[in-house]
This record gives C-alpha cells, structure tokens and sequence, in this order.
C-alpha cells in the first residue's frame, strides 16, 4: 500500500491491510524467537519460548489459510508497530548484565509482542465478523486464543521464580 | 542508558528503566490524542478519545509520583514500540478514504496502544511487587485498570455501530 495513496477504500481493504500486518510481524517474530531462546537461562522460560516458536510457525500457516480463504495471495506489509517492540527488546536485552534480570526483560518483551498480537488478532476478528466472514474468524480465533495463552504462561513463568530470584 | 554499556545491572535499574520508557510513552500518547480526536468521525469515539486523554494526563502525573516514591527524578528514555505503533497508526490513517473505515481503524490503532501499555504496566507492577514496593505497585494497578477499561471502551464502541456501518 502507498502512502498517502488512499488505498484503503472499503471494510474489506481494511481487513487484508491488517491480514498483510499481522503476517509481517509473525514472520518477524518466528525470525527474532530463536536469538531469545538462546538468551534465556531459566529452562522453564527456554521451554516456552521454543514451544511458541512452534506455535508461531502455525501461526503464519493459519494466516495463509486466511488469506486464501479471502481470495487473495499471502503478501506483507512493514509493521513499524512490531520493529519498534523487537528494536526495544534488543537494545534492553544489550543493557542487561545479569542472567536472571535478563530472564525478567526477555519476559516483559515477550509479552509486550503478545499483547500486540491480541489486539491485532482482536480487530481483524471483528472486522471478520463485521464482513460476514465468521469463517475467517474462526480461524482467526484459534490463533487469538493461543496468544493469551501465551501471555499467560509467561506470568506464570515470572511468578514461578524468575521476579524473585532477579531481585 | 547507553546502548550495549550494560547499564541494567539489577532488577530495580530494570524496573526504573521501564517508567522511564512507559514515561516516554505516556507523553508520547498526549501528544498522538487530538490528532485522532480530530480524525474521530463518530461522536462516542470522539468522547471516548477525549475523556482518554484527560485520563492519559493523569496517567503521566501518576507516573511521575512513582518516580518520587522511589528517589528517581522523572526522566524518559526513547520507546521504539511506542514510536512504532503511532507511526503505524498515522500510516494507515493516512491512507483511509472513507470515513466510517477510518473511524474503525483508528479504534484498531487505540487497542494497539492500550495493549502496550496494559503489558508494560503488568510487568512493572509483577517488579514492584519482587522489589517489595507494594506501595509503588499500588499506585500502577491504578493505571492498568484504566488501560484495561479503556481497551473494553473501545470494543463496545466497535460493536455499537462503527465496524457494521463501515462494512
């Protein structure tokens, strides 16, 4: 889409802008989640990391359905919104001299890109809804439910330890 | 801080080191407000705008009391996720033609924010609690729960019209 270009006409224009969004941003997050995996002391933090790398990378094939489902080819557009959360989880991650507070960031990080996540999914799902396309949102749902999961796997991993020993 | 100097050694520099980033945010969600105030087409949504910046104000001031309570003078620090998730808002605001889409997005673009700083706020008050600053914590629950209800506003202003009519 260009700039300043009026492209987004309609409802529907909408929703596959905000399809092509999402879709950068989950290939952008399947790039970043190896490196924090790699970061991460605590195993409990480790394993989730991995296991919603494996889920992200669903993610992106459910959103591929999506788009076919709506007629149009898979394409993504430059998410300024998740550059800006993964540049700001970088640059904390590098200021960070200790394990277990690094383990603390790379938590508030992972979350910060989660709640992105549910916000999108959330607007593309009433859009969805708002087109007569309870199709697509279905499937969207799916995804929308695996990221507040997400989200709440990783307080539960701050709690189990993580907070308290980093202070 | 520095990039790559490792100024976060403990997890209070961490802690300090996200007010000043959600400081930065705050101002900067001041600063976005009348833009999309202005742009808000639907009066519920031009109310819910307004009344969210009277509350963003306070939000700031709250802010800088935490800083007081911890001995820090209120200082921000530049939020790339911020920067961001406004410069995307303005991006695709910019390409909307109709106005009734333009109403829906800009709603998106809010959940967006409000999501940020439901996550950042989540965190700084899951520290303060590690820290043992229950005080603190407190004082932050007051603005997660108005993010919180900020975000529901919005989908019901979604819901009572604007997605349908747009569609």
């Amino acid at each position: 889409m260009g700039l300043f270009s009026k492209d987004i006409k309609t409802m529907d224009d909408l929703f596959v802008h905000q399809l092509q969004d999402v879709y950068y941003a989950e290939k952008r997050i399947v790039g970043a989640l190896p490196e924090m995996i790699s970061k991460a002391t605590s195993p409990l933090l480790k394993a989730a990391f991995e296991s919603h790398l494996a889920e992200t990378r669903s993610q992106v094939r459910r959103l591929e359905q999506v788009f076919q489902m709506h007629g149009s080819s898979p394409k993504t557009v430059t998410c300024p919104a998740i550059d800006g959360i993964i540049e700001e989880a970088n640059e904390v991650a590098g200021e960070v001299a200790d394990k277990t507070v690094l383990d603390a960031a790379l938590i508030a990080a992972a979350q910060a890109v989660e709640h992105y996540e549910i916000s999108r999914y959330g607007s593309l799902i009433a859009w969805a809804k708002a087109l007569g396309r309870n199709d697509c949102a279905q499937i969207l749902h799916q995804t929308l439910d695996e990221e507040k999961a997400a989200d709440e796997k990783l307080t539960s991993v701050a709690e189990s330890g993580v907070n308290r020993q980093a202070a």
